[in-house]
């Protein structure tokens, strides 16, 4: 598979943990963000959006990460599950990939912060406390789920990864980049470590990635 | 079922008519956004970052709408399936729902826009510019999308309505009330009016919601 990735898209990191954890070989196509790549016609023909990640398989484009997440549980389900069994679980694991991934994520993009900045004359470091905002306001919400007895082990949900977890992690990452305090989140921090201990996330970690 | 709900907003509106869809008997609970019910202790038991909707199922409360739907098309797969049963497929029509569920709404959010005009001094006539952009910006790459021929049919992919389209109606309600020319959306508007001639989505309509 060809993933088009940034190494600093945490949407592009979230597939690149999938990947791992699902064992699927795959080559690096850099989009360069800073450089506006993401903008050139030839990549918009790919992704309409101009955005990261897309991921080719035999032909076949797929957008959105969480929609490529499923697509790889859905190709591999024996490797590595990232969706419990039960329904109601999964609604759960679900749940927690989306505050994440629809609430966070999206209000803190790249091309929300430049029209901040572009169009609407925001300060930088008026920028910073937008960032944190969203961010904080996310993860008090996750703290206070995963401490419920709903959400029990070593990861997310469970003794093993899964697809919460994939999107913690880069999530945590950026909230570090842009100078967020994690002491008021032991529980995600638990997680995190629990999960960084692992090949699949250490090696989808951005310094690990090709430029 | 009971359904946490507010008339007006379009995550919630998604869910309504994956129910109808799913002709699952419910109760509409009220949480008045516009009063700031959503931010009410009682509520943020319920909903820890206090949006609607939230899904209560015999003692288990769900959260986040897609993963709302999926837990419906897990527990209803008979009854209209929201996905294709092709996998390249399936990951096409999340991709749509996420287009809009993770790109276009969070970043016009009620909050969002709080926050622009209380935190920033954002005035009414660039919050609507701001509003219209990202509509118009997702919009964009999903009339691209939509006329392709990965996504044949009457409806966003196939014949029948799913997944996609229970998240395009509400966002071009959305749309509309924030005064977006939709001329430029051929394809969308077409699809709207096939759904619309739906009861399970007419039924599901802000006007028919007990306030």
């Amino acid at each position: 598979m060809e993933l088009y990735n940034y190494f600093r898209s945490s949407a592009a990191y979230r597939v690149r943990i999938a990947l791992n954890l699902k064992e699927v070989a795959y080559t690096q196509l850099p989009v360069n963000l800073q450089r506006g790549e993401q903008n050139h016609p030839q990549y918009k023909q790919v992704q309409p959006q101009g955005l990261v990640p897309a991921l080719r398989d035999q032909g076949a484009v797929l957008l959105q990460s969480l929609a490529i997440c499923e697509y790889l549980e859905e190709a591999y389900p024996e490797r590595s599950p990232l969706l419990p069994v039960n329904r109601v679980d999964r609604a759960r694991v679900r749940a927690i990939s989306e505050i994440i991934a629809c609430d966070i994520h999206p209000v803190n993009n790249l091309r929300v912060l430049n029209y901040l900045s572009q169009c609407l004359d925001i300060g930088e470091q008026e920028k910073i406390s937008w960032y944190q905002h969203w961010i904080e306001e996310g993860f008090l919400a996750l703290e206070q789920l995963l401490t419920g007895e709903e959400y029990p082990g070593k990861f997310c949900f469970g003794d093993t990864p899964g697809l919460a977890d994939l999107c913690l992690v880069p999530q945590m990452f950026n909230a570090r980049r842009f100078g967020v305090d994690m002491a008021p989140y032991p529980e995600l921090l638990r997680i995190e470590s629990n999960c960084q201990s692992l090949p699949a996330f250490a090696d989808a970690h951005p310094d690990n990635c090709s430029h």
